[in-house]
């Protein structure tokens, strides 16, 4: 049973790699997606093709073009083989921007990363990602205001995901 | 490895809340919406602000206009300290209803759900939600019929998903 | 404790079916979506009614029609009552094909995989599918060229998810 276990939690910790990544580029918390990769880790991207450690100030520049993101993620599946493992993780990005009006800003993406992990030191990282696009949607001319206020999100530490933080005292995780 | 096991099925029955409370809304079952969060549970949401048991009534008025919903869940992340949990939850939320070429029937908005939960009584279920929206586009006029008969949902016990359900014996869960 | 780690390793190998058949059906790997199914297994689609046997040739035809698509999958709820499973998926599937300004080829389903599931051989596995169409909306005119090369996708054993498999050695799942 210890196998199982231990099988299950790889997987846990597999799936948080992707989800910090997710996090960290939604929330422009650079250090977050920085921890989704080991050091030296290679990313190929839509536009780029290098290290994770190049990656970072490009991704950011172009995330400074844009009002914001949100990158959902659905289907997640780990091959796992001792310390490696290959995985492949769905995801549909939303991207939005001013004006609202202009398709080079305001767009979905379909994509699938698919990533060569492994477990150093005890944690798992992408060691490699492709990154693959699988269409991509205007969104331009679609937004509508339903004139309803509510809570918003911010690129900061201004968001409820962090403001509610303070609430935990040692996370698990 | 207690504590592993221990975290893994936290981390399950954290996930089964928020999927409760999307197949209640999607499925007008207010009294699953209701169990998803407990007693005095508060919701910051568009166009709400206030307690579980005033949220029902509202949100089922809403539901009530139009034809359907469905609340497509994604990233899913719990951090848990104890008998409390940050969990943030991200989705997209797709709403019809006649006639279809009005965008304030049709539209698909992306949120997060950004939840503090508690453990009482070995029962995990949400204290605060705070629901940002990210995004509203409409999707008027995208509507296509593909001409081909098939199953189809209903938001009462004639759902395939509870016609089915005659066949487990005691549920698990 | 034991009942504990089961119910979560079954939890995790009935989610495997459900990705597996998106995979398989993703990228015309028909092997690895009738591997989702026990022998006999019942499907109700959107247009067809009927066992596996005859639903494997008739959905590669219509994904023969299309240049690609991607059933990207959310929400995920199993309700386990000893060998059998009541499982509902959240999904919305992408559809794309040439020329992209045709709604039959180019459109987002909204559906719910309502599935009974059971324990054979030790194997999870589809008995019957009630695959519900919630919505269908067009994507005809949306598609944008952002200009920008990258990684793409294929439906053979040429895209990534296969060509990183070699790196595995022999692997658990």
């Amino acid at each position: 049973m210890d196998d199982v276990l231990s099988e299950l939690l790889d997987r846990q910790r597999i799936l948080e790699v992707v989800l910090r990544y997710c996090r960290g580029i939604d929330r422009l918390d650079m250090d977050l997606v920085r921890s989704a990769y080991h050091p030296g880790g290679i990313d190929h991207h839509t536009g780029f093709d290098g290290k994770i450690e190049d990656y970072i100030p490009w991704v950011e520049r172009g995330l400074g073009r844009l009002g914001g993101t949100m990158h959902r993620i659905g289907n997640h599946l780990a091959e796992i083989s001792g310390d490696g493992a290959l995985v492949e993780t769905y995801g549909a990005a939303s991207h939005w921007g001013e004006p609202r009006d202009d398709p080079t800003l305001n767009f979905t993406t379909g994509f699938r990363y698919v990533d060569w992990m492994e477990r150093r030191g005890g944690l798992w990282g992408i060691v490699e990602r492709i990154a693959v696009r699988e269409w991509a949607h205007s969104d331009a001319g679609r937004w509508v205001t339903l004139g309803r206020p509510g809570p918003s999100a911010a690129r900061s530490p201004d968001d409820p995901i962090y403001r509610l933080r303070s609430r935990l005292g040692s996370p698990s995780a």
